[in-house]
């Protein structure tokens, strides 16, 4: 049971959202513009750096649905998600993306663990200030998602069926903000 | 030096904002709606939980420069901030105010360390499902705020006369995004 009186039976950040929009909105406008607005990471890339925070930090509402739009959106290559999730450093990705997740993992410690030697190994790998940038606000964001659902212990659906739902659905139409209740 | 170009001499969230605008307006509008915004919590209470997360992170430009908010917004009690940074249990602040700082705290390390009593201990010092909901949003927000920061290593000023300007700005006119670069 939530911590707080929200709507019933609605899954994690959507029961906040639907508790209070005003702040939903913004937080809404924020995933959609990191996750589908111009990036030179691609949606399924960001989508990927999303989950693996958010598994970090063993937020399982986080994690559960963002790997699933990340499945959704890597298409024929989904496995990748489920490799990256248990050790990127073993799945078939580029090593640009492996070093940008190296820093995304940093970044959910603590911002200060990212070393100028984990941005020197990025631009050794072809990354770009934007990419570097976008790979940081991306895990911050998500370090502060994860913490709001979990510290105030929204719903948590544990049928794999509605995570696949809610990944097509966040694949193929991104972040709409909830009707309220 | 900031791990990607940034504007020369600019401090912290504000230089990260001129590098990408479109990011950075979401997050100073969610900055102005959760700290200035309607709340039962006074501004002075929300800058206080900004500050004390980000002593906990230790990040250092986001503690200056919202205990120099709380110190403005404070007034004639604002040795209530150093007193709550150094350690809030004994500081001269009621018991309810304590018991959110509590929360704060266990959001800052994981969402998941905040348990059933910590909310019950919040209710019975007599916070609402409100005052519960902000603190665990602010605490959340400036986790990402905090890793934003340091995770693009942003310019973090020295002299605490920059620190009291700030926060003189930001108790007067909230969180207003600066021109862009």
């Amino acid at each position: 049971m939530a911590h707080i009186q929200v709507p019933d039976g609605v899954p994690g950040i959507r029961s906040l959202v639907m508790f209070r929009p005003e702040s939903g909105q913004y937080l809404y406008e924020l995933a959609q513009l990191l996750l589908r607005g111009e990036s030179p990471l691609t949606e399924a890339e960001r989508e990927l750096i999303a989950a693996y925070v958010s598994s970090r930090n063993e937020c399982v509402f986080c994690m559960c649905s963002h790997a699933a739009a990340a499945r959704h959106l890597f298409k024929d290559k989904k496995q990748v998600v489920d490799i990256v999730l248990d050790d990127y450093k073993t799945a078939p990705i580029g090593d640009k993306l492996k070093s940008l997740l190296n820093i995304a993992g940093k970044v959910q410690k603590n911002g200060k663990e990212v070393l100028p030697s984990d941005v020197q190994e990025a631009r050794k790998q072809g990354a770009n200030d934007r990419e570097i940038h976008d790979t940081v606000l991306i895990a911050a964001t998500f370090s502060m998602f994860n913490r709001y659902v979990d510290g105030l212990a929204s719903f948590t659906p544990t049928d794999p069926k509605a995570y696949e739902e809610m990944g097509a659905r966040l694949g193929e139409k991104g972040y709409v903000l909830p009707k309220q209740s």
